[in-house]
């Protein structure tokens, strides 16, 4: 172990290999403080040509991988496990904006770069890079790319994976594949890029990326909009994205159980109806006109709508302070439900159309097997994607109903499953997630996984123990 | 053999096993009838279930096997090499349209289905598909899929790569693969999908896709523009982005001497402009409102373009007809070059901000190696997608200048690698540009790709000589 240290410390310098346990603790705790792993180093290189020298040092040495950017992960993905073996690939310090090109709508960066500082680079060229999501200030570009990190704006310009147009990768073996193209169409070869993406680290590591830039809309507005049930919300889906096809950047729905939560534990945030409603959805515009446009394409929907009695109620923002306003009530879902005790979280998402099914059977599911227990729905309808989160039962502590969690786990994936979802729409597979799906996916893919993992890590030092 | 060719008759019936020389030549000779290969028999399975258990038979008697649609590839990739030891698998009959799904904006469909008939099934279920290319109505999506096809509303829709959710394949062993998730959101693992698309039949058979569908625009219309270079249209792209945003769907570039060769093979056709210019740019907005707001936004685009002095002159189509008769003009570009003689045609992408600098450097390039040949430059600039074909010298026969191909085409293709593009921007590689690629592509990225097709067809039996 030494003589690999000292070799990692040659290439890097001495102050880049941390080994003191206060040095690397930071980087080994994941950042809901759930698990804490044990590395035998962590190891911070400056730029491409060091991590690919590293990796030719771990190959040599037979040392295990573990890539880590911001370390905002939520399923484990970029902790070691407790063997102490590995080492942490640190990618901080690769933190350069290459090349901003705003005729070609482009921009280059590292894979450490922090995704606010691009949102923020693309903004002064004029230009904008649409991944938002709540860890923006502290995640990287590397860690979104690894696990296709998906966020706000999913409705009208994709995953992560519809961002990237190109990528720089250091392979298992210590090899550079340069494929930073810019290139809206380019059909010669498999699809290196999109493997890596939203592979986890286990086939190689993500160094830089050229990323897919936007026009910048001229307005955004949101409306807030009550109605009865998550099919009517559906049905205002499709009426909406008649009108607004690509103007609607947002769809958020969220159940009058959260808009209690928020009411509860915030009492100074009212939402402005007379009554209450059974469920809400705020919709966005991005508009390519004006702030008036958006409204009038808004109030146009919104008259629509209620003519058609899909929904009972509805404002539309005045202005950017009123939409934030609207935002800001959504942003307090997980904050009010944070304060009313700990939950069991799902990330999944379900084909649109059976959204409404998919509540109405699952919520009648728990019911049955945790009488009381309560479900706190909310999520980017626009794109199936849910958090179908459960509450404890009023009459029982948060603490004794999270002992649970395995069976809720079941109940709630079971039923994904069977509707034709998945249960990871966002967050990846991680550690945590690893044997979850193995219930799901048939054997004939897994079998096609590990080919590709065998093919391309033959000595399973990238990232082992996740996703696969 | 035959046993082989018995063992296939039990599975698909004896109809479906084409050998006679007449009965199979249609699917020998590719389409533009460049070259014509040999199997030892055509196979037509009547679903994935046949189409599997032949891949078994192909196994057990290690016939190499060639998938096939529509036979409307450009780049020899669905046609078998002479040896006559392949066989070539038909998906023509796997035609279903499976399930539609308006409120999830999806449609589920076989391989073989036919292009146009995806997009009348979606518009009479009130969407679009967007996918749009010469051969529509008789390519299937299958080949569509494998290849990765481009086609008219790349600009605004992406390739197919970004128009499919969830596929359904026979692996090169016989089994089956069903991926057929129709969801916008699912990070469970690799990209097995864009993995398999693109991949030209060469790592498994794409028996089903689930492919996203869109509201229908309210309305289409076009403005031609006439300007001085290159780069002034590239400026005139930035501008119309910037205020119409994801409503531009078509920005296509035609030189002055595309024009004149229309004018000059369909003496009928003349552009509404009282003089000649150097280039010409054709747009396309779609419309969510209509077809007066279409209008108004292509009118202000080209009013503030004029005050820019960055076009000479421009009209906006009052009509759908009117908008029809620009896109003819577009249209008759290729007509009017084969009528002029036989062309050498270059299917190039370039980073849309190098496009001025790659026409001007490669025009003078190949000037000087090929004096008085003559560029036909037109194609999808807001893509970067350029159709740069070359057309004889007027001193010389057609016949004799496609003598040079090989030269010219290495001429090009160096100048498009210097400016980071790609040989292939929608027509893949197939056994056409097989020993090309080597030449661009770096020894990481071959052996990238050899290690998956080694991981996923170790018999080489899936499409081999194509691609790799």
């Amino acid at each position: 172990m030494d003589t690999f240290l000292n070799a990692c410390r040659s290439v890097i310098g001495a102050t880049h290999v941390l080994t003191s346990a206060e040095d690397t603790a930071p980087y080994l705790t994941d950042w809901r403080r759930r698990y804490t792993g044990k590395a035998c180093a962590v190891l911070k290189p400056a730029d491409t040509q060091e991590l690919a020298a590293l990796v030719r040092l771990c190959n040599e040495h037979k040392v295990p991988m573990v890539p880590q950017g911001g370390n905002t992960g939520l399923v484990l993905g970029g902790i070691p496990d407790d063997s102490g073996k590995a080492v942490v690939l640190s990618l901080t310090r690769l933190n350069s904006i290459r090349h901003t090109d705003p005729v070609n709508n482009t921009i280059t960066v590292e894979a450490g770069c922090i995704l606010k500082n691009i949102q923020t680079a693309a903004s002064d060229a004029g230009r904008l890079f649409p991944l938002s999501l709540a860890a923006e200030g502290s995640c990287t570009i590397g860690g979104n790319l690894s696990t296709n990190a998906g966020g706000t704006a999913v409705l009208r310009y994709g995953n992560t994976r519809e961002l990237c147009l190109g990528l720089e990768v250091v392979t298992p073996q210590g090899d550079i594949w340069n494929g930073l193209r810019g290139l809206r169409k380019d059909n010669t070869g498999y699809d290196l890029r999109d493997l890596y993406i939203g592979a986890e680290g286990t086939l190689g590591l993500i160094t830089a990326a050229v990323l897919k830039l936007f026009p910048q809309p001229k307005a955004q507005l949101t409306a807030l909009a009550a109605l009865r049930t998550p099919d009517d919300a559906l049905r205002l889906l499709s009426l909406t994205q008649s009108y607004c096809v690509s103007s609607l950047t947002g769809f958020e729905l969220m159940s009058g159980f959260c808009i209690k939560l928020v009411n509860q534990h915030f009492p100074s945030m009212r939402l402005p109806f007379a009554e209450e409603h059974a469920q809400y959805v705020l919709l966005e515009l991005s508009d390519n006109e004006s702030e008036e446009h958006a409204q009038a394409m808004l109030e146009h929907v919104i008259s629509a709508a209620l003519q058609q009695d899909l929904i009972q109620d509805a404002i539309v923002a005045r202005s950017i302070a009123q939409s934030q306003a609207i935002w800001d009530f959504r942003e307090h879902i997980p904050l009010a439900q944070a304060a009313e005790g700990k939950n069991i979280k799902h990330d999944v998402s379900i084909p649109i159309s059976h959204i409404g099914d998919f509540i109405r059977t699952t919520d009648a599911l728990l019911q049955q097997s945790f009488p009381g227990a309560r479900m706190v729905t909310f999520g980017h309808l626009g794109d199936g994607n849910l958090h179908y989160n459960v509450a404890h039962p009023e009459q029982e502590t948060d603490k004794s109903f999270l002992q649970k969690q395995t069976t809720v786990n079941r109940v709630v994936h079971d039923s994904v499953h069977q509707h034709g979802g998945s249960i990871s729409a966002e967050h990846g597979i991680g550690a945590l997630k690893r044997t979850e799906i193995l219930r799901y996916k048939s054997d004939v893919e897994m079998q096609l996984m590990r080919s590709i993992k065998q093919a391309l890590d033959p000595l399973n030092l990238m990232n082992p123990g996740k996703l696969l």
